[in-house]
């Protein structure tokens, strides 16, 4: 069956460029490396067994999810030691405990007394290795956590002290760095994320909590800081495959990009500019991520089908099958004129969310055949 | 184990309410009864087999489909009168032809002289049953399809007079009626729909050809045209579930919204005025369908568990599992004050687009239990 060729593929397809794949990887493991710290890469990105054995050099390591069925797939493929990075609740420590029982080190994430509290709760009466639980620092006031000097910090901390629970640190998410313009205010958004957690972790210590892990972590701020003292591990994701909004940040450029859509033009409509083509946001997802940046991509960026940027030609339009691809200006006359069937393929603004709308990915090999399939696990 | 309550639940979870649902297929049915046509249901937003059923009245019947794999799940259920309504391209020709080899009568869509010759070639040296093929007309400036005076129209019926095709009629879908605003407006949308379509139909008939289908329709023009002559057959689909943005074009209550998301709140941040949930973009989506209307709906509303409105209460920002519910005013005095672990529910935007971030439906009977578990199919 492999390899094969692009047009023998049904449209649209989500492509992954393996060999641009393999060098981001290498490039974060690189970058902890020359850090100083552990990496713990973030597989809700790609969601697939392939790639996250790739983000950790080949085989299983420490890995961070953003849901307990990734959790579980990451188990069944040998990986022990599993961080699941989003506020914890009741309802999920059944499930946190089968994993626990199948010998993964689990790590859960929490930011208050209440949830301490039920998490506590919850594990009562649990033998065997205990949940080990970080609590969520707020460096940057993006979504969740407590602030580095908050006095609750400690009393959630003094609510750990529980059989079945281990207080294992902190983690700390700086998602503002998407926000970021230039490389200055990369820098400045790291090492404010590394000050907050170093200084979250030694009020636990100074209070007599061992808290020894530091976590820290997103993609620009991984590729941005200067340096991480007192930071145990790194965390970030979406760097593997890059997207357009990195892109934007100025943390990759576009032929970095490891992920698009293959898709058809399928008719049309010369007097109002419009190209259509059969990748609508069911194949593209409805992400807006560069609205806000200095370069709109509308739903993303059209290239020939050898991966070619055609600068300035988006799908500035979609529905659930069907994009519209114009051009930057929206003048008609520049409208793509390429015949009914040509193949283009199409960067993501996000490559989670894009990837969100596929089942797997067709990989691409160096000579950009198709060399395999590997199926992504969605869910919860 | 069904039924169960909702807390027996992993959070997030997408919620079918099965009498509502029964209740809004069977105004559709008895709305087509009315204006004397068929209904063809789109299968697109449920793309369930027992919602594709209810749609349909129990049992098989002519369906509309988005994707060939809607196509290959409803053959496999027994379903034979399939349209498939995104312009055709050569690459999905041999799946055409295996769904016809198995009894399917499939009818595909194209718009172009281009298109109608890659299909001719494509389709040659075909024994059985021909391909049945449907012109697409433009009635609103929407997409894609030629105008009704378009002079394309008898050229591409022309070349489809050919082996192994068969031309079939007109088809057109008003999709501009989602950004109607008045009773009015969705009156004059539905009869501009079915006149561009009636004028295609007879201009194909007066240049010999037999065109006997004339398909029309979207959920806002069938649930508002006053009569329909000439018409032959109406489509819709997302009123099997409706949604927000349903709502703000007039066409279903809140209340006749069958679809919804089970969250958990995991934290707080009062001084901005926010609870955190565990409902993101990756159980959402990332649709944003109400922020061109009167009453913009964020992310979707929130409603406690048992599925009443929290007025004013909106999923306000995400990211991929994380939801942040604020209340309108955006005054943090005002936030939703619940303690971690209660459970909401989140009211789409856009059914089709949540309904895609999800495997299946948890379905809720009369009682509000769990009573089943229905699987979607997604893909291509």
């Amino acid at each position: 069956m492999f390899p094969h060729a692009l047009a023998d593929l049904e449209t649209p397809a989500l492509l992954l460029d393996e060999p641009r794949m393999r060098r981001n990887a290498a490039r974060m493991r690189d970058r902890a490396a020359a850090l100083g710290v552990s990496l713990r890469p973030h597989v809700k990105t790609a969601k697939c067994l392939e790639v996250s054995l790739a983000m950790c050099g080949g085989a299983p390591g420490p890995v961070t999810v953003s849901t307990l069925k990734e959790a579980d797939q990451c188990a069944a493929a040998g990986f022990r030691d599993i961080t699941y990075a989003v506020g914890i609740t009741a309802n999920k420590i059944a499930h946190a405990r089968r994993l626990i029982a199948q010998g993964v080190r689990l790590s859960v994430l929490l930011d208050s007394v209440a949830a301490a509290r039920a998490v506590v709760e919850a594990m009562a009466g649990h033998a065997g290795e205990p949940l080990s639980v970080l609590i969520e620092i707020d460096t940057d006031g993006h979504r969740s956590g407590l602030a580095p000097d908050a006095p609750d910090l400690l009393l959630v901390a003094q609510a750990l002290v529980a059989p079945g629970v281990r207080l294992a640190g902190v983690l700390t998410h700086a998602g503002e760095s998407y926000h970021c313009r230039d490389q200055a205010a990369l820098v400045a958004m790291a090492e404010r994320e590394r000050a907050g957690a170093v200084h979250a972790a030694q009020r636990l210590r100074a209070a007599g909590h061992a808290a020894p892990v530091v976590s820290v972590g997103s993609t620009p701020t991984a590729l941005s800081a200067a340096a991480l003292p007192g930071v145990t591990e790194l965390r970030a994701g979406v760097y593997v495959f890059f997207d357009l909004v990195m892109a934007g940040v100025g943390v990759c450029g576009t032929d970095d990009i490891a992920l698009s859509v293959l898709t058809s033009v399928i008719g049309h409509q010369p007097a109002r500019g419009w190209t259509l083509c059969d990748a609508g946001w069911m194949a593209l997802s409805r992400d807006r991520g560069t609205a806000s940046q200095p370069v709109d991509q509308a739903y993303g960026l059209v290239c020939d089908a050898q991966g070619r940027v055609l600068t300035d030609y988006l799908v500035s339009a979609v529905s659930q099958e069907h994009g519209t691809i114009t051009h930057r200006s929206g003048d008609p006359a520049r409208f793509l004129d390429v015949p009914v069937g040509t193949l283009l393929r199409v960067l993501p603004n996000h490559a989670c969310a894009t990837g969100a709308q596929h089942a797997g990915y067709r990989v691409l090999g160096d000579e950009g055949r198709v060399v395999g399939q590997w199926a992504r696990f969605s869910g919860w």
